[in-house]
Parts: structure tokens; sequence; C-alpha cells
């Protein structure tokens, strides 16, 4: 049977992911669906019901079944109350008999499905591949062979943890069908967990009957209706299934038009597929469970200064020089904005000045360890990041990165270092079991209203960013040394980043410094500050567990 | 025009909140329903057409004034093709005539809506009702008159800023109108930012017309169909409006079925309305624009160490004496685990315990400051919060909350401090332009599977948890003194917290020590500890901006 977990592709269609190849997307988006073209109404409706225990709807084999079985008892007792033109036609596999029914040739559709060079229709399975200019990282090659059966099975078994606490709120693909009597929420009504709430809509129209017969159920809280009716005609007040029967179709209306849900368990996300039935039709809709949060909001105070709204933080190892001269330039042009610095060095140096809050880390803590720290600390709606080795210039305007922000609704804002600006795109695809990442230098498209900015994936190591955000994503203390990139693939999905050229901050020398002490500083920083192959190989294979992925690509 | 933002309730409705009362909440909901019963389905067609704009279709003023007009218009041209019973017996308008549909009386309903003792339906502002053993905090008490009109301004100013980064994606409520003979998508479909995919489930069935018109239209992204036909039959591809004329019904399907969605702006997560009409009905169904993220998961090892799994995490101020039997208590029980201790007191002291990591941070920065700094550095799935006067017993089983954690979606659970547990229900109103939050003690139910164990909002100040879930709502670190249940506000609808009363950790006595430095130091740390008044009204005035609360209320 067809895998039924809503976000990865469907299995049960070819497993090609030879692009550019249309099959498997109409396999897979076919699958998804609801089957249509059911010319017994109450035999759909019989399906459905085998198929409510599969609350989704998504095994076609089964409904297959069922609807074989049901249609062939049916028939018979319908075929005296059939009435509507024989729908036949709408039936694919009589379309697809037609020879004059076609799609489009590749070289016309592959344009829609390729994006930075990458074919990115929904697959079962991803994959990283090799072309020019393109650097590929199998993940497992980084993996010691006689642990990689074991880190599967342990990966495997933390995701289904991670899947529990973060559910997936989209459901398989429910099709409305056609020319059904009743009426109800479309996408569904929203409940905060253990409150109650009245569904509106629900009704049946165009229905002659002499007694009519409605069921709703309901599988994570219970029914009711405000209707003041005996238990004649409503039962299973407070339960998960409420049965209506009466002759009066404006009752039976009034009755669904006071319908009312009241959610059992405390849960933060969830959705609940009703279903509501009469005799002929049945039609779902999801009752979603949802704890709202409490907004977040930072106060700028009545003059809206620039040290209320941005601390500046930066994270600092053995290069005390340097961070001294990144403090005074700053204090050139922003003398009141608050810095906080997180330290890591062997011997902690006393840092006096005003309005500088100092951190100390154990020795070699490390650099996202560092750098999630600082961000702890702040109080202020944004942070800004700078380096310790680098120096604020008249270019270095916090203003202009603070209106990008306050304008729009980006979490992150990148200038440019020494007049580089650099941005690159971050493209996910999932699979079945893991997923694949492709890194690509450049930006998505222009941000409106910023003719010198763009939206992208991640940027330089200066930019100006929103605390909240930044915070819910965090800098992975595991990562002690050489890492960049990792800040923004687990920003994904959470952090919407621009990058503007017109904001600018210098970079002190990397010459040699003329005092010998301080020469041997800078050669103990770089003992650290390599990207070795041992660092390659760490992060490769914590990112093959974290980010459960496969292989990731970059050009 | 009522108010369009779909999280808060909907004005146009009578405001009074005295419960028990259904009128508002009836109003409540059918404002928030399109019209059900329009007579002439073109005549919706022309309504939903100068609605469109208006995407959510929550005006109900100006949509009354469009039906009202087209209605004029069509009423004669429709009466020609009027073939359907009359509808108008499912116009409220009738039923309301009708003396025998009426209301349960409120005995009989208000169990329903209420909760812990308050009355939680629909409302248009919430109240923190002044009863019976219950304290209400009006937050606007707080602030001073003359800043208070500023203060509300910048407020609404931020909020409404804060609602542009978290969009709301619940959409307001849409109507799935009866026998209509077009199939889509219910729910809607997902697309991933600048990606194609196709839309499942879109047809015309049971409708027999000379020339078949369809128009489908998007607004966040084009449209287009994989199936290859001429210009004279699809018009419009790679726009926002694509429109499909033929006679013939197969290959109208056939494209239909075939019709693919490509997002052209670069979003995180939003919602495209989109409109599917034929020449006598239309139909809405969303197009869910979304990102999704990398799973972040922790690898517990191949042995799953207790050490590997979990760190101890603790803050500590002036103290040492209490910190150092709390870690004595600790490695008494866990040799090897991590202890992570954040640390402002004023003449820091070195701590050289293996495997304790002390960080050191400005004096004074606060209780918050230091709780977020802790977790900031944690490198496993989960952290313990230990205060730095507890004391380890042989209760102290980490492994049976770890079980707790490990076996459910529970996001937090606590457990018991010298015996008590302790816990409380959050209980949130949003309301127009402010919220109410509700304090009541006690839990919601028993958490499934462990009969020691309850679902609550917030526990006492010893708990194990997940690091990731803990760092996204972090410990504000504008709480420098006294703040618990603060944590747990900005935790909800995020954080999933149980409690469970078997297992327990000791609490240092508050006795006073008996060397007199020891005494001198307590002395100076109950100076910083007190509640005072300036307290209370610091926290309120931030929760007031920060969390747009109106009113608090606890018992």
């Amino acid at each position: 049977m067809p895998s039924c977990a809503s976000n990865a592709p469907r299995s049960g269609c070819p497993s090609t992911i030879t692009a550019p190849d249309l099959s498997q997307l109409i396999c897979l988006t076919k699958v998804q669906g609801m089957e249509l073209a059911v010319p017994f109404l109450s035999c759909q409706r019989r399906a459905a019901w085998g198929a409510r225990k599969a609350t989704h709807l998504c095994c076609p084999s089964m409904k297959y079944f069922l609807i074989l079985l049901s249609c062939t008892i049916v028939v018979f007792l319908a075929s005296m109350r059939w009435q509507r033109p024989a729908e036949s036609q709408i039936k694919e596999e009589i379309s697809e008999a037609r020879s004059d029914l076609k799609l489009l040739s590749p070289e016309k559709y592959k344009s829609l499905f390729i994006y930075s060079g990458i074919w990115l229709a929904p697959k079962n399975q991803c994959e990283c591949a090799k072309v020019d200019h393109v650097h590929v990282y199998e993940m497992e090659d980084y993996i010691d062979k006689k642990d990689l059966a074991s880190v599967k099975e342990r990966r495997q078994k933390e995701f289904e943890h991670y899947q529990k606490r973060y559910p997936s709120m989209t459901q398989d693909i429910v099709i409305a069908k056609p020319n059904v009597p009743l009426s109800y929420p479309i996408q569904g009504v929203e409940v905060m967990p253990l409150h109650t709430i009245m569904i509106p809509g629900l009704g049946l129209h165009g229905v002659t009957e002499e007694k009519y017969q409605v069921i709703l159920r309901a599988s994570l809280g219970t029914l009711n209706t405000l209707a003041d009716v005996s238990d004649d005609v409503v039962r299973g007040r407070g339960k998960k299934e409420l049965l209506i029967l009466t002759s009066d179709v404006e009752l039976l209306n009034f009755i669904l038009e006071h319908v009312t849900y009241t959610s059992v368990v405390y849960q933060l996300s969830a959705v609940d597929m009703m279903s509501f039935e009469s005799r002929d039709h049945v039609a779902q809709f999801p009752v979603i469970i949802r704890q709202p949060s409490l907004p977040k909001l930072f106060d700028p105070g009545a003059d809206r200064k620039i040290s209320s709204l941005v601390t500046i933080t930066t994270k600092t190892f053995l290069r005390y020089h340097k961070l001294q001269l990144l403090i005074k330039s700053i204090r050139q042009y922003y003398p009141d904005i608050k810095i906080i610095v997180a330290d890591d060095s062997e011997v902690p140096e006393k840092i006096i000045e005003e309005n500088v809050e100092h951190y100390i880390m154990p020795f070699g803590k490390g650099w996202f360890a560092g750098r999630n720290l600082a961000i702890s600390q702040v109080t202020t709606k944004y942070y800004l990041w700078v380096d310790d080795d680098y120096l604020f210039t008249e270019n270095t305007k916090i203003e202009k990165l603070l209106d990008v922000l306050e304008r729009t609704n980006l979490d992150m804002v990148g200038g440019s270092v020494n007049g580089n600006t650099y941005s690159f795109q971050l493209l996910y695809e999932q699979g079945d079991d893991s997923g694949c990442l492709h890194l690509r230098y450049g930006s998505f498209h222009k941000l409106e209203g910023f003719p010198n900015c763009v939206v992208t994936s991640g940027v330089v190591n200066f930019y100006l960013a929103h605390t909240d955000k930044s915070r819910h994503v965090g800098y992975d203390p595991l990562l002690q040394r050489v890492a960049h990139s990792e800040f923004f693939m687990d920003g994904l999905g959470i952090l919407l980043v621009g990058s503007c050229s017109d904001v600018s901050i210098g970079h002190q020398a990397h010459n040699p410094a003329s005092e010998p002490n301080l020469t041997k500083v800078e050669d103990q920083y770089k003992r650290f500050r390599t990207n070795t192959q041992a660092q390659v190989q760490f992060k490769l294979t914590l990112h093959y567990f974290k980010n459960q992925l496969k292989c990731y690509s970059t050009r």
C-alpha cells in the first residue's frame, strides 16, 4: 500500500527520476488526489465508509477494492433510481483512449520544473546530479561503514519522534465532489484545544426525502447542537457521532446550522477530518485544533533611538587587538549602542568599555556556541552581527538596514563586507527517507521597493536580523570551528533573508601584525580557523543525521 | 466595514460579552461564513467577482450590496432558465419566522462554553471577570497616563509588523456551495516557493453546454496546463488568469486535470485563494505556498547513554556554597553528565569541577538572561533545569522523565520539588486589539499511558525539556529578577507541557547558614530576589506591550 505520510511524495509510482519525465509527476499527483469519476454516488459513500478508518483516503488499492465491491451490490439497487446522464464520459480510462488528447513535449514544459538548473518536480527520491561546476557530497561516503546501518536506524527513529512533535498540518488532498447537495466549510474551522465552536455552513440543499438522515462524525472532539430538539431527532449529543433524523428539512438545516464541536484532548496543533453524510452523499472537512501563541512585540520607545532598537553582537577569540579596533570604530558612529561580546579565549582579558557587555566562556567552546550565547542576551528587537575583525566606516549605516527590516517582512538583511556582497540560494528536496540540499550562488529575485536589495537564502557575515526568529533558528553549538552556511540551512523555512549592496562594513587587513606577540596570537588563531578534512567530515556526518540528508551539492 | 483580520473575532456583531449569550456567538459564526442561500447561482458568481478583490470574502456589507445589485440585474435574465425548486425554504429569514425552531436555554448549553469557570466562546472583546478567589490585573492601570496613548499606538504598529512576519495561515471560512458541478481540491494544494505543481482534481461534471468556458485565477503565481492544445483553446499560459474555451467536455477536463501552478514570489508561508469559474458557477480553493524546513535531529549515540541525551543546566548568583552542594549531589548519581552553569555573581569564583562548564556574565544581568545563556550552550537533545539550591536524591531519576519525553509528543515534563508538584493552566483569549490571559492552578487532563502524569501549561522549576523547542521559546533576558510563569506564557502554543509526580528533587533548606559570611551572602541574595511592587509594575508594563494583553487574571 502506498505510503500515507503527507509530506513525502507518494510511492506506488514509477521510481525513475530521469528528468524531464512527466509520468512520475502525473502519477504522484493522481495518487495524492481522490478518485473523481465514480458514477454511482451511493457507491462512493460506501467506499468512503470503508476508507474512513484510513482518514487520509490516500490508499487507492483498498479504495478500488471497496468501490468495486460496493458497486457490484449497489448497481442493481441504484439502477431504478438512476436519473443522471451517464457520467462515463468523464472517466479517465476513456479519455486515455482518445489519441488527440496529448501532453506537451519535454522541451515545452521543462522550463516549468527546472530551477537553477535542478529538476525540481515532485519525486519519490531526490538526487544530487553530478554536472559541470557542481560539487556533490554523498553523505554516506563520510560515515564509517561498520556504523552506517546503526546510524540509519537511529536516524529513522529520531525522525519519527520529531514528526510526532512537529506534525504536518497539510493533509492528503481531498477533492470536493461535484454536484453534491451538501454545504460545509471547505478549508475547515479552527478551534482552540478543549474549547467549543459552532461549525458554520453545514446544510443539505435541494434534496427531497421522506425521512432525512444525516450523520456527523469526529475523532478528536465531541459534537452537539444548540438547537432545542428532542432525543428522537438528535442522538449522540456530546459524543463523537451525531445522528439527525427528521422529515422536516427546515428543522434539519436549523439543527445543522447550530452544530457545535468540542475539542477533548489538549493538543497544540492537530487536524480532525470530520465526515458529513446524508443518505446518498458524503463530504469531509477538517476541524483544525490549534493553540494560538501570544504575540511577542518589542517596544522601540517613544523616540525610536537606534540604541533602543539594535544591539551589536560579536564573538571574539584571542584577537583582542582587533576587537578593540572594532569597538573604537563603532563608537565613532554609534556612541550609545550596546555591544555584546562572547569570548572563549584561553586567557580572557578584561574589557572595560562603556556599554560593552563581556561574556566569558570555557576555552575554545567554539564559534557557533559563542554566536548563540551572544544573541541569547539581546533585549532589543534587532541585533547586528559583526565579526571581531571588522571596521565600521561612514558607509556602515545601520539605519538603512533598519529601514529595510521595518518596512518589509524580511527577518534578516545582509550588507557587504569590504564592498563584497555574497548571497546564495538553498534548494531543498524532501525524499521518502532523506532529503537533498543544493546551494547555489545568487539570489531569487529583487526585493520589492528596494532596488539595491534582493531576496535570497543566505548572506555574508554582516547582517541586521530580528532577534526572535534568529533565536528560534539558533546557532548550533556543535559547530565549533569553521561554519557559515549551516546557520542558513537551519534557518530554511523560518528566516526570510535579503541582501542589500548599499550598506558596507570594512575588514581589518590580514597583514601580519607589526608586533611579534601579536603575530604569535594570529598564528594560534589560524590553527583553530582552518577548515581541515577532519572538519569537513565532522560536518557532513553531523548533517547526515541532524538534517536527515542524503547528499549536498554546491556551485 | 467589519474587520477582516482572520484571527480576531468579527466586528459588526453585538459587542456585549455577557455570558452566557449565544447571540454574539451565532452572529460571529455567521459573519465568518459565506452566504449560503443564494437562489440564483449566476448571481452568486457575480457577487464573487465583485468580492474577489477582498480575497477573504469577509465583508458582508459589501457583499450584500453586490448581491443585491447583481440579483436585480440577473433576476429577469435568469427567470427563463430557472429550473430548480424554490430554495427559499432554506433561507434563514423564513426559518426564523417559524416559532418551533428554537435554541437551547442557557442552562443547557453553557457547559459547552465554560472552562475553568471562564466563559470562553468567541467574542469581539475579552475580559478578566472579577469573581471570588480570582486576582485581576488590568494592565493599563500600571502605565503612566501621560504615556498611555503613545504606548498604545506604538504597540499597534509593532503588532502590524509582527503580523506581516507571522502571517495567519487560517483563512476566513469559505463554504462549499451545494450542487455545484465543479470538482476541486477542498483544502488546497501545497507548493514550494518558486516551484511548480500540478493541481489535482479540477473538473466540470454533469453540465451540457454548446461552448464551455472556464476561467482560473491566481494572484501569487502563474498558471499553465501540460495539455498540448492550441492558443484558441487555452489562453493565458504563464499568466495569472487561464481561460479555457472548448465545446469538447472531455478535452476540457483533460486540460483541467493537467493545470499547473507556479509560485512567483519567494515567500515562506502564504495562501493564494484561487478561483475556478464555469459560466454559471464559481468555486474557490487555496494554494498554500510553503517553504519546508530541514528536520533537526539529535543523535543519541549507539549506546543511548544519559550523558549523550541530557545536559544539566542551572543559573547561579552569589551562592557558591549551595551550588557546590548541588554539584556534589548530582555526581553521586550521575558521574558523567555535563553540567552547564551560568553565573552573574559580582565577584565570580572559579569552578574547577570535571565536566562542569562555567559561563561568566556581567554582574546582575539577571535570572532569565542566565537561563537563556545556559540553554544556548546545550548540545544534547534534552536539558534538565535545576535551581542552584536543589539537591539530587535517590528519587531524582532522570531516566523516568526521559522515558516520558521519548515516548510522547510532550516538549517538557516537570517533576516535583521536595514532594510538591505544581502545575497551572494558561487560558488565552484573543480580542480585536488586545488579549486576556487567565492562569488557573491545575492541569488539563491525565497524560495517556502515564498514570502519574498530567498535561498542563506550566510546571515547577524542575523539568526535563527538549532543547529545540525551549530555545525557540527562549527565556526573555528582560526578566532580570523574579519570574517563572512568564516562560510558560511565552511557550503557549509552542511547548506541550506535562507534569509527573513520581520524580522528585530535594531543596536545600532556607535556614540561615552557620557561618557569618554566608549569612551576609544570603542577605545580599534576598535583596535581589524579592518581588517588589516595582518588579510587579515592570512586568505588567512589559506584558502589556510585549504580549499585547489587556488584563491578566490568576487563581
